[in-house]
């Protein structure tokens, strides 16, 4: 059975932020999945100190930091996917779901610890809510930081509502919601029992001798046909 | 088999992001891939007209626009993973790539004519090479739009090299394009044979009553919650 | 004589956010403003709580969060320009200065309460510093964010280093730095004393009759232009 | 007098791009302000060949490529302001925007040629229209792109419209369009008469000497409070 964490960036319970995440835990539930929510303003959650910028090694889990993110850290450990909803604050995440997104460095940064990143092959979902816009410059960032930390982005992995209508009564955001449950409990059950190391491939002798090969072809093209663009555009130019 | 298409956006077949695609389709091979390589510069391929703002049902497949897009449609239909290898151009893939993707419009909104996308399920790579800077805002956006188009995207799926040093030294980068090119034909393996509509749940009917059930619970929720903490800010207001 | 305020987003003050702000602070000093830093990690900055989306005129100066942030925004409003110093944490700003973004809401929220935003006019710029990427993605969100809060950005506004070299060596990094100080200085002076309401027109009665007007003429040629189009996507449809 | 130019990057003549883009000049005009449009779609605008990648020093005006940028950048640089009004093509400008901006870099790298770049100093303001959403998205990076060129971004550069509502109807983005022309007409007279150079400070003997003397001092610092860290994150890390 995979486990399914829903991420609460809002300061608000009752908000639509909150109301999306819980529709696609039940749509999670409806695919089997185990679920469980966090409220990240609930926890005391300090900002990152960026150790690794004093020493790459000096950062990995668990974190220096001492505080609630212990128990945080956990939970992310036992998740197949997580779903992160954030309102949007200024065309990005809240400044506290970012500091919880900072903190998850620890788990990345293992590949210099143990050669893998403790996030690999964990499933994302991503809700954003706000007033007016920012939705996609919101989730673009937030998507390409998960897949940078490992995390597979299943079809359609985002729902987006930026008006200031009833969500209640806006079902293509409600199904959205929803599916992203469905979608991530999916992907996760696709992928279960995959080791962790998809990425990693150091030291493969083969590898290097592919590489090498590969340099060498295309370094002698370069050499045959770089020389004679660079004429063709030096001829352009004189011509001028 | 899977089938991976390498999409090169760059004038230069001799150059880095060629390079480095190459690299990857290799890494395909080495998963046991089927491999094709486009140059979108040796096509015709004509801007987007946007038809689907005129009527949202005009845009499908096949595009009206005849031009070389009717072989290139064919060659990404028949893919199971796409690599999308483009020049950083102003933090942003070339005007080439970018015309080649909204040309693929005609198969995402399938949605409105037959109820499915048709490049829902594929898996999408990315490489972006430039001078110096801007590469996570190219693959970033880039992500983000694969995504909404149905594409899953498989860990760590993209490559940066935005230096101007001998990019056959870089040992780093070469694995990152040799890496992606293995991550997204075993992606692909792994979702072979799914079929197409992970996403369309539209017209079910205990997930439209699942939907009602959930906004009524919400709304009760607010209605005890949300006026008190109206009056609390309101309170806190008044005292300054 | 103008005021230049640099915010320093990075828990060091001795690493190379600190030291490009402190560049840029000297560059102020040559073209003549008065300049102060402050370091963020050094105050007590809650997040905010997002008023507004429960009432649009909950947000307002001063925040009902009573925290360090009451100082802050005193040197926030006595300054003419201001340069944003940040490490970039996963292609973003660190959380504590998203967090002190998110707070300077209640200035650009003012819109609502006396018609006015209180950063309007203001003069920005933008240093951005990480181990390897995302500088551009940094700045980029940053800038659209300070923009839609009414602060001008002057030509070449950012700096951003993001290799692992010694920062001291990179003189063109350090230039863009001094640069930047410089030119949000000059930029100030250039508008000195221009009144707040550069945006507000709301009310204006010759644009409202213009307004109508366009849109009756834009109309009537849509009524011409559009439905021919139409027709003519529907002949090429039917063709196929 | 200043001129302003709007370019509609909208393959419709009669659509929501154009009409806002017309706002925006009748803005330019009520400021005083001579206007001119043009609508990229009308123009055989090639894409760039990314000469700058074989040599910084090919990439100049004009352009190697003979085809319509020839009679499109006079305009340019005629303009002391220029309005880009974009559809939103997948959170970003159309392909034919798109290659309108990478052809502008012989301007900008003109910095490579003659020391100056073409395009600083003038100022830029941004429309982006689409059915949903990416309005954010697309621009802050055509923001962040302007800017790199040295163009000014005034106080609310940008309208953004993305709903599939009547146009005509939405006071508020009308409003914004207006404002953006009257925006960059005032900053363009604000700033009129300005000398190109406020960047170029290269062979600047005092900068490069205070450059040195900052970089002492900071090192300094470096090395008596770099050290006393490390060993406290050393230290934590034993404790655990």
């Amino acid at each position: 059975m995979v486990t399914i964490l829903g991420v609460n960036g809002s300061p608000r319970k009752y908000g639509n932020v909150s109301f999306l995440l819980n529709l696609a835990l039940k749509g999670a539930e409806m695919e089997g999945a185990k679920v469980r929510i966090i409220h990240l303003y609930d926890y005391d959650i300090k900002p990152c100190l960026g150790c690794l910028s004093d020493d790459q090694y000096a950062c990995r889990y668990p974190c220096v930091i001492e505080d609630d993110m212990r128990k945080l850290y956990e939970m992310v450990l036992e998740s197949n996917g997580i779903i992160f909803a954030t309102p949007i604050y200024w065309y990005a995440p809240s400044g506290v779901m970012k500091n919880f997104i900072d903190r998850l460095t620890v788990f990345e940064n293992m590949l210099y610890i143990d050669g893998t990143c403790w996030t690999e092959g964990k499933v994302a979902g991503i809700i954003a809510v706000g007033n007016d816009s920012g939705g996609v410059n919101t989730f673009s960032t937030l998507m390409a930081t998960l897949n940078s930390m490992g995390f597979i982005i299943p079809p359609w992995a985002t729902a987006v509502f930026n008006k200031m209508s009833d969500i209640t009564k806006e079902r293509n955001v409600l199904l959205d919601a929803i599916n992203i449950g469905r979608i991530v409990t999916m992907m996760s059950k696709r992928v279960e029992g995959l080791e962790r190391k998809w990425f990693k491939v150091i030291g493969d002798q083969e590898l290097e001798n592919m590489i090498n090969d590969i340099a060498l072809t295309v370094n002698k093209e370069k050499n045959t046909q770089w020389p004679s663009r660079k004429k063709e555009i030096l001829k352009l130019r004189k011509q001028q």
